[in-house]
């Protein structure tokens, strides 16, 4: 579907995947609407995530589908799922299971400010940015 | 910049433009933390918002830096900006001025909810779909 005012008004769902197979997905805390992490969707983590109503994305690092959480066991359970104007990108409210979201070890990927107002080179500022959870003994488990 | 521990725990701001120069931009309603809309910003339009406190975007479309609102009058005062651990995405709590930031007339690009838990074709519902504003009046305004 390419009808501009279908995409934009209509109710089919069409996400309009770019080149590279994908749309952005922003995820928030349900609760209290704090940006969690951005990512990205191919049609197999598009369609899995409306089937089992969890989150599944694309890595595009790792070129392949990840169910966010299967290693962490922080998994995210998708409370909305909702579809820009354009379609080409989601948002997904969730609750997020276990202490956080981010590969790093904090809650949020967000955890630093860009101060404003200011040209040239920027420091940025933390926040937020204690660890909720030791990436280490949360990835790196022993194999079996 | 490119040394990973210092893109993600570091305090130098090195964002992490993609092959077509942009990084992802997400804006919420600093207040709801409603998400107002995803769009992607090149180096210029980081440096502008930093700048100016205001929210400035790149056109994938158009081709161009443009300044949310300068058309419309719906400009975005930015109240905090973030940057996420690998440095490829920027989230802005912002006012939004005006009574909305999608071209459609929608306070919110994300007017329409995806049904979860159904496999196959999917059919959207309209979610705060409102039209906050007459995109016609605003954006079609007669030439000087």
């Amino acid at each position: 579907m390419t009808d501009k005012s279908e995409i934009e008004e209509g109710l089919t769902f069409a996400p309009q995947f770019g080149a590279d197979g994908l749309i952005t997905a922003v995820a928030t805390d349900a609760k209290t609407g704090e940006v969690l992490m951005v990512a990205h969707m191919n049609a197999e983590a598009v369609a899995k995530t409306i089937e089992t109503g969890e989150a599944w994305y694309y890595s595009r690092s790792r070129k392949q589908l990840w169910k966010k959480g299967e290693t962490s066991g922080h998994v995210q359970r998708v409370a909305e799922l909702r579809v820009d104007c354009d379609q080409d990108a989601v948002w997904l409210r969730v609750e997020q299971v276990g202490r956080g979201a981010c590969h790093t070890g904090r809650r949020s990927c967000f955890y630093r400010a860009v101060p404003l107002g200011k040209a040239g080179a920027v420091r940025l500022e933390f926040r937020n940015a204690d660890k909720a959870f030791d990436p280490q003994a949360v990835y790196n488990k022993p194999t079996k």
